[in-house]
């Protein structure tokens, strides 16, 4: 199976599994809305290339792991879009949730998808348990109130932040998530895959600040100017346009070395550098070079 | 210890072991105003006595799942508050959280609650882990899409509901979880137990329709008359203030027989009879009678 349809599937099956006749209309229609079509699902792709890569003997685990850190990256999109944060009415090219069914079923499709997404690893976990604590760990992690998105963009309601810090948490802390728990749900030590999702995060989080400056809003689904427009903290704020695109090349030539020793590296190797590849458009990787 | 003062603690311990040095000062803030002070902790309370009851054999995992009960409550409280909810300006006699932290940091409050609500769960659990997985499902099916708060709340916006299967999924299936974890915490088999939190839980529930009619909002704390202002289903608009206050007293004299078989029946009978006595003030109560 192509690793898109595996990742369709997982999400698909979580949702479906959660199901029940109690479940109101529309906030089961808002929730499918959330997670389907969905963008490039590259964080639950780098999670399963690295089971993978890690000889994954549960694939079950690995399918959880990678559907639960897509859900907590879609509810963070859905709450982010909320017309108390970035107010915008578009995603995917098309109306952001609150603008399709409203703020209230917008705040509750974030809240459900965060429940799942723990709801999605714990039973896929039965048939080895003793991995469960570590992934709720690592996910758990990537989002909450120290570590994770929810704290990278409560910093955006401060007065001063570090913009390292602001891109590992808002970005890399899933990325990093979603390398580890690929790791863990293998049955591997997941410590020595941080530093790749952390860096794939870098690259990703500069060419997100790239496209908001010289991108194109009806390719990238969203409108552009937003950083800018807000204030939020950004690589090209901080570096300039040509600083920034020197930035992303320097993470990127960087990025392989990160991958630990494992049975499938020459294999997660080709496949990091492919989804990477495809970060900033060729008429913009060109400015760089 | 003072089975309050257990509650106290064991709230304080798991936000304290969950700060980090990258948690935004108002974020971190806002988390403490939406947990401390609290209200009755009627649901913790409730889980601690039904663990005990059960002759629990690892406390930390009674105090993780009451902990983690509670925090999704107040996470739930915080995001009902919000303007696009019931916009209150008012929770346990001071500005709600978005009135005191504005509307983004209530929205990363509730999510950062969800969140810390499942790794409390996780790292108590660390010496009995066979219980993690049952303890996530029964308290993340009474918070979720179909089945828990997020699904009441989601009630709210469809045109049409039957009031049972509103508040047994707004307020009844958390009051579930709390009896069902806490046996689950003792490892004791839950589902004997669940019948005894959703009574509690219509007790509760009535209890709160009749004082948003006939209560009063100082010693309330939060404003009255919301649920006719705001369309909400409710036992005093579908079965009068009379009619609300008979149904209140039927489920009470049944609440007790819901009380399966165990060790510290006696124990928990007192204690059942002693926190539901508290719901309605005893003015309101004597009209009943």
């Amino acid at each position: 199976m192509d690793v898109i349809e595996r990742v369709e599937r997982c999400l698909e099956e979580t949702i479906e599994s959660n199901r029940g006749p109690f479940c109101p209309p529309g906030l089961d229609q808002a929730i499918q809305y959330a997670v389907f079509p969905g963008g490039a699902r590259i964080r639950p792709k780098i999670c399963l290339a690295v089971a993978d890569a890690c000889g994954e003997d549960h694939p079950e685990i690995s399918d959880a792991a990678a559907a639960s850190i897509e859900l907590l990256h879609c509810a963070s999109l859905v709450h982010d879009d909320l017309p108390c944060f970035d107010d915008s009415p578009l995603r995917r090219g098309r109306p952001s949730v609150h603008h399709a069914f409203g703020e209230r079923l917008a705040v509750l499709t974030g809240d459900a998808l965060i429940v799942l997404a723990f709801q999605a690893l714990t039973r896929a976990a039965s048939r080895a348990p003793e991995r469960l604590p570590q992934l709720i760990e690592i996910i758990a992690r990537s989002v909450g109130m120290h570590s994770g998105i929810v704290a990278g963009q409560a910093w955006e309601c401060e007065p001063e932040v570090n913009l390292a810090d602001y891109q590992q948490l808002k970005t890399g802390s899933l990325f990093a998530a979603a390398t580890a728990a690929g790791a863990a749900a293998a049955g591997v030590d997941p410590k020595p895959w941080r530093a790749l999702g952390e860096n794939i995060g870098s690259a990703y989080q500069v060419v997100d600040d790239i496209l908001d400056v010289a991108g194109d809003a009806e390719q990238l689904g969203k409108p552009i100017g937003q950083d800018e427009a807000r204030g939020h903290p950004s690589s090209v704020r901080e570096m300039g346009l040509n600083g920034a695109r020197r930035h992303f090349e320097s993470v990127m030539a960087g990025i392989v070395e990160k991958i630990p020793p494992c049975p499938g590296r020459a294999r997660l190797k080709a496949r990091v550098m492919e989804e990477s590849s495809k970060f900033l458009p060729a008429s913009l990787a060109e400015h760089a070079a």
